[in-house]
Parts: structure tokens; C-alpha cells; sequence
């Protein structure tokens, strides 16, 4: 396969728009980690790893500390929002949010600070749209930690161009409702499972998610059905829904907490997890991060999606959301990001990086 | 493939469990059809036609009247029963009931009644239990309905070895739910298609079937999700949520009034129609029904399951049904057949067509 080109030597845009137009949806991150690696690659004073459709790239220049910068490289599915589109504002398409235009920020950075004032781990890594077993980032902290070692990390998810601090846990369970196959034309004789299922929708209808205050910042959490599914055949009764359930959780609650919640809620139910993953407090009065905030600027907000610096947080390493984009506007068909974060995000973490 | 061999000098309980053993559910019929034509070429006096899976033998003795004797070889999928087992009163396993039993009964009379006292069409046909459009016996009624021209039809589906009149109508519909996607960790800025289509699953819940009486026989009708699916992907809120609805309507109402009927129910929805068969009156007045009825004894039922009786009916075939096996064990795993029934309906049949 020939990889597309990048150039690192454009502007933080035209090099977004570049990411974008290499279709990236999870589990097919192939092409855009071959181009990363092929652009990265002549920088002198990198060392270039790539690992599966991870990519990471290091300077070691004997520096007091060490900080990742980091962004995922896959995009949810394709929704009428490829390719790319500029207008006067904003790039627009798939991943220009969720978070190519971070990605970008931190390609140009690797290619043009040859001596930033703290050594770089930079981290492009595949599969964090997906089950948690298959992230990049993850496998990485469990087959070469040692790779992941630093003083801090930035990971360059939309935030608003401001610093998004801690982030909510997730968790998905099945929520399975048995019945009886019978012949639909003598649907007495059995136990309509999809209709058994009625109760169930009932509850996340009406579900009100909490709103819990941690270190001054306002998390929202949410319970949502992503997936349900049940049939057998169009004549036959289904003996089996399940409706996949996806909960966000405020970062005070562990995931145990989280698990404990929905038994209550989905009480009666049988439940089955399909995976979790614990959130982060914010922790912005630890120095690393207190020292980043006051460097870029801007009120820190809390995080509401989950992100790698709960896994950051999982290893020991400090870490912030700060990236170019609206997090409102991820995955959603009208992603877009605008060019004054994509400008003002490049510029502040080159002040960061390359100043005194 | 070498097709298994099917034995029609064994008596009806060995080649019912015979045909249960050879899998055939809807579209992977080619083995149990071509078991079925080795098994009848070598019958004298028999004309023997394929097309495609399903399998037409047809005497030729200049009668006063022509029968057909018609019998569908798929099944419903498989659910966990098969092979076959046999026990002091039943044959069990998938098809045993629906309907395998009287295609054996079939079969046997093709074989070892070589005068018939009427000229019969023998009729082995694919597709029944799915869409309509895949029905063998549809497929021939329109390219070839030559082969289907007769007097009256019998119907060997299952109906407890007595005849069951008329057939229920049935229409599939998909109840279409729409919202908007977003990220799970911001649902407030989309719409969950899935919570969405909570009152479509109240409504199925609650929803209360009729049962009108028509000649003196008590139909019920049947509505029933057969079913639900919906989701992107595990961290996006769903678009669109999708109920497929199977409706069982009493004969007394025509596809159109079904569909007002279903109009009404789901008033507000976006409905789809994915396929519909009429029903068919029971029609016991007409004189071939009668005559049929006095011959082989027993007190005249309702059809519930939609039959292709109907289909008869629609090209103006009066047809009954008349097989072994209880149609209330029909699409379920415990499936059997009284080998009572199997051997009553072929002593029945046998007696008709033998007869003066």
C-alpha cells in the first residue's frame, strides 16, 4: 500500500485536512499510522517507534523532565462527513474534532521545536474509539511502560482550547431480557423478549443523570442505551433482547460504584459488562499540571467524555485534556474544528514547550 | 454433494425422521430437494419437475379432476433440535411438526398409490418460512401456474390431523424511530433513537388482539415485535431504532384494512411495510371442501398461522390444510409429531385418493 503524503512543513490547517482525508474509522488506522511514521521519520534527534498502528516518537535530550503529548488516531464510523471542507471559520469532516487538529498540533511540534526546553514523548496511537481492549495507549502501559514514562502528559482531545481537567469513567453493560420462542401466529404459546424489553427503555426515558460538583468543576453524567438488538426470524417470537447500555460517571465515583449504581437502577434485570473504564479527578493542584495551566492560560473546565488521562492517571502520570475543537461536536455528523484553536493551541504549547 | 437417501418403501415414521435429519432451513434446501427428485424419479407413471428447490410429481391418468398435495420442505433455524429423536408417541426434532411430517405423507402416497382415483400434483417447495418472495410456490403460481392448475388443494401443514379452514393474514412492518447521533458523554446535545422507541415497546405490551369469529370458527389475532435493532457504535447515541412488527390478522380483514389497523396502533410513528400475504376465508361451503371433509372425518378448525392456502385462494385453487403435528409446537424448540397423527393422516389421505 502507498501512504498518502503529509507535510509537516505546512500550517496546522492544511495539515488537519491532510489527517482528515485519510480515513481512519477504528481498527483500520493502517494507512494514516504508515503516513505519520513516514513523515516522522527524517526528523533528526527522533527515535521512531511504531507498535501495531501506534506510533510514537521521542527526543532524548537529557532533559530534568519528560512529558507525553498524545492524541488517538482512529474516528468513530463514517457519517456523510468525508472529505474534508473548508470554510472561513473551520475545518469541517470526520476527526477534523475528535481530534485530528490535535494530532496535527502535535506532528508540527515534533518536526519544528528541535530542542524543546522538556524531552517529548510524542504519541499517536490507534483504537480509542472502540472496547477498551483493543486502545493503543493501553496496550502500550501493559507490553512497554517504559515507553510511557514521564512527568506529565497532554493529551490533545478537544477541550475548547482550554484545559479540560479529570475526566468521567464509562462503563457498558448488556441489559439481557429472556422470553420464549413460539410461531408469531401463536404468540400465546411463548414470551416476547423485545416486548419484555418495554421497561427497560422505560427507565433510561426516564433517567435524570446526576450533576456532581468535584474541585469546583460540574460533571453530567449519562445513561444511555448505544445498541439493541433481538430476532430470530420474521415469523418467530424473539427469546432474547439485549439493550447495550453505556454509563458515563462523574470521576467520584470508582468503578465499582458505577457497577453498584446500575444494579440499582436496572434492578430485576440481568446485566452483563461489557467493559469499564475508571475516570480521573481533576487534580489541578498537583505542580505539573498547575505549571501547564498557568503556561497556556485560560479557566480550566471539567472533562465529560472519557479520555486516555484516566489511563495516564492509571500509571502514575499527571495529565490534562487541552486540544483545538468543541468536544461538544464529537461524533457527531457535523464535526468541525475552528481554526483559531487549531492556531491558538499550536502556538501555546510551542510557547510551552520551546520557552525559557 | 451427494444427497442423502430417502427410503419411501419405509413407513411414515421412518421417512419423517428421515427428512427431520436432512437440515433445511429457508435457502439451504438443495439438499432435502435433491433427496426428494432421486427419491421420485424412479417412481412409474410420475412426471417429476425441479425448479430450483422445490420438486412437482404429477400423475397423468385423464381423471375428471386434478389435486394438489402440497408441502413445504424448509424449516425455521435451527434451536438446538435436531437430529431427531424418537420416543414411544413422538417424533421429535426440528421440522418434525412444521412440516416434515406431511411432506413424508406426501411422499409415501407419490410412491405407493399408482392409480389414484384423481389426478394428483404432488407439490415439495422451498421458502416458506421467509419473506414472500422467495416462495417456491409463489415463484411457480406466477412463472409457471400450468403446474399448479387443479380442483382443489390439500395443505399438509400441521393442523392436529383435522382440517383447519381458511388462514390468518400476515403483514411485517418496521416501526422506524428517529434521533440524532452524539457522543454518549454529551448525550444532552443529541436524541437517543433507542429511549425513543420506548412507547412503540409499551404499546406491543399492552396491546390487546382480537379474536373474531367467522363461519362459526374463533380466529385470534397477533401482534408482535419479531425484531429491535439499533446502534452505531458504543459510544454514539443511536439515530435510529428499527421494531420489526409481524401483525397476524383474522381473514375477515384484507391487507389494506391490516395496514389501517396498524396505521392506527402506531399513530405518529414512521412506518415501513416490508411484506404482506392475505388471509383466506375458510370457505367450507364450497363442494370440494366439503366433499374432503366428510372423507376424512373429524370437526373443521380456524388456521392461525398464515398457510399458502392463501396463495391458493388467490389463484383460485380452493385449498384446506390437513397435516400431522399440533400447529401450537410449530418454530418452537420442543417441536414433535404424534406418530399417530403421522399414520392417521397418511390412512386418511391413502383412503381419499384410493377410494371409489
Amino acid at each position: 500500500m502507498t501512504a498518502p503524503d503529509l507535510d509537516l512543513t505546512a500550517d496546522v490547517v492544511t495539515l488537519t485536512a491532510q489527517l482528515v482525508d485519510i480515513e481512519s474509522v477504528s481498527r483500520n488506522e493502517d494507512a494514516i499510522a504508515t503516513a505519520i511514521e513516514a513523515a516522522l521519520d527524517p526528523v533528526p534527534d527522533l527515535e521512531v517507534v511504531r507498535d501495531g498502528n501506534t506510533v510514537l516518537a521521542r527526543t532524548d535530550l537529557g532533559r530534568a523532565d519528560r512529558v507525553v503529548v498524545a492524541g488517538h488516531i482512529d474516528t468513530v464510523p463514517v457519517n456523510a462527513n468525508l472529505p474534508s471542507r473548508l470554510d472561513g471559520e473551520h475545518l469541517h469532516g470526520l476527526g477534523s474534532c475528535d481530534m485530528k487538529g490535535g494530532v496535527a498540533v502535535g506532528l508540527l511540534l515534533a518536526a519544528s521545536v528541535p530542542a524543546p526546553n522538556r524531552d517529548v514523548t510524542y504519541l499517536f496511537y490507534e483504537c480509542e474509539e472502540i472496547e477498551a481492549e483493543h486502545n493503543g495507549l493501553g496496550r502500550l502501559a501493559s507490553t512497554r511502560p517504559d515507553l510511557l514514562a514521564a512527568d506529565f502528559a497532554i493529551l490533545m482531545e478537544p477541550s475548547g482550547a482550554v484545559v479540560e481537567a479529570g475526566c468521567q469513567g464509562t462503563m457498558r453493560v448488556d441489559v439481557i431480557v429472556r422470553g420464549e420462542r413460539a410461531h408469531s401466529a401463536r404468540s400465546w404459546m411463548g414470551v416476547n423478549a423485545v416486548h419484555a424489553a418495554a421497561p427497560v427503555l422505560d427507565l433510561l426515558l426516564a433517567y435524570e443523570p446526576l450533576r456532581p460538583v468535584i474541585d469546583g468543576l460540574t460533571y453530567r453524567e449519562g445513561l444511555n442505551a448505544v445498541g439493541i438488538e433481538g430476532g430470530v426470524a420474521g415469523n418467530v417470537l424473539p427469546d432474547e433482547c439485549r439493550v447495550s447500555v453505556n454509563y458515563r460517571f462523574a470521576p467520584d465515583r470508582d468503578v465499582d460504584e458505577a457497577m453498584a449504581h446500575l444494579r440499582e437502577v436496572f434492578h430485576g434485570f440481568e446485566l452483563e459488562v461489557r467493559d469499564s473504564a475508571p475516570g480521573a479527578l481533576p487534580g489541578l493542584d498537583r505542580p505539573a499540571a498547575a505549571a501547564f495551566v498557568e503556561s497556556v492560560g485560560g479557566e480550566p473546565r471539567p472533562k465529560f467524555g472519557w479520555t486516555d488521562v484516566a489511563q495516564f492517571s492509571q500509571v502514575g502520570v499527571p495529565a490534562v485534556n487541552f486540544g483545538p475543537g468543541d468536544p461538544a461536536l464529537a461524533h457527531t455528523r457535523a464535526e468541525r474544528v475552528p481554526l483559531a484553536h487549531l492556531r491558538h493551541c499550536e502556538d501555546r504549547m510551542r510557547a510551552w514547550l520551546d520557552g525559557g
